[in-house]
């Protein structure tokens, strides 16, 4: 009923772990799966994965929202002992989900047509990054 | 144990959905209820319902935080052949909640004495949106 | 399975609640944790919890990102009869979560090692405020 999904990411933008969880789920029956990102520089996003300019989008406007602590606009920063993309990185995660709770059905999420689950890296190097998992059957 | 609500939207703002929802748990005792929206342009808000200019200046704010792909600010989009309120749609939905987990006791959700649940739709035309419910009796 | 947490805040920013949660999974096994802030001017972060400065900055971007409603860039704000730390406090409990789902194992909560639990207040005066908690065994 616990897992831990693994992902490698390559820096800042969006990873979709759709199939890796809906494999996990499938067959389960009906209940209720929780996702929780184990870090505070990564966000759990449910969007749109059909297009994906939609995830470059969404990465050029948090990157304005939230820029680099080297601009201007983030003088006031203090906690930048660990590189321009760290304390950025904290906020986006703090406007960002980190916990999404997903109904399952008949072994599948109960997912709109068009969402899909991604995490959203914020930092610029490559990390390994967990995603802790939980599903109670009904 | 699983429902769904549908809402029919008029346009971006906030569609109060508490009396519905707490119709389906009333007399369901104590438990879990989670919420997920279906769709990738409109969000679930846990929000104040006592004064409708709460929703009107939340509105305001995020129209100028995330304002329609026309205006030159957001001059970089490239999702934008779904019309101009598409790709700012997706990153209001990132940035506001999509699920909800709300402890139930006696029948009644947790909610404090200010809090009401909105559909929070981001698209200017008409739309009908889908709401996922659980209920999990403890 | 049903409890509530109670926090004393005085003025705006970050109060760690981790240890009382902590505490309260403390020997209950497997199991989902969920957490709803029963208010519409504070919000519940799983943020970093090593680095106080964190908090600080969280705090700075915050309040430029959604000021008080004397800084012009909100005049067009209509709600603001409560003082000007009330709307925008509304406006960041949109942006930021109240409801938290976090899988629990062995009587411990899954986060990651850098992740603790906020209670994050916009209001400037002092506030009693309450979460709601629940936790279902497996």
């Amino acid at each position: 009923m616990h897992t831990t999904f693994q992902i490698e990411t390559r820096g800042q933008g969006s990873y979709e772990v759709t199939p890796q969880i809906a494999a996990w789920v499938k067959g389960r029956g009906d209940g209720l799966l929780t996702l929780l990102v184990r870090h505070t520089s990564c966000s759990l996003l449910i969007q749109e994965n059909a297009d994906p300019e939609v995830q470059t989008d969404l990465l050029a406007w948090i990157s304005r929202a939230v820029p680099p602590a080297t601009d201007p606009s983030m003088c006031y920063l203090t906690h930048t002992y660990e590189g321009p993309d760290d304390m950025p990185g904290h906020i986006r995660a703090a406007l960002l989900p980190v916990t999404l709770g997903i109904p399952v059905m008949g072994g599948r999420m109960r997912l709109g047509t068009w969402q899909g689950i991604f995490l959203f890296e914020h930092r610029s190097a490559p990390h390994r990054r967990e995603i802790a998992a939980h599903f109670r059957a009904d």
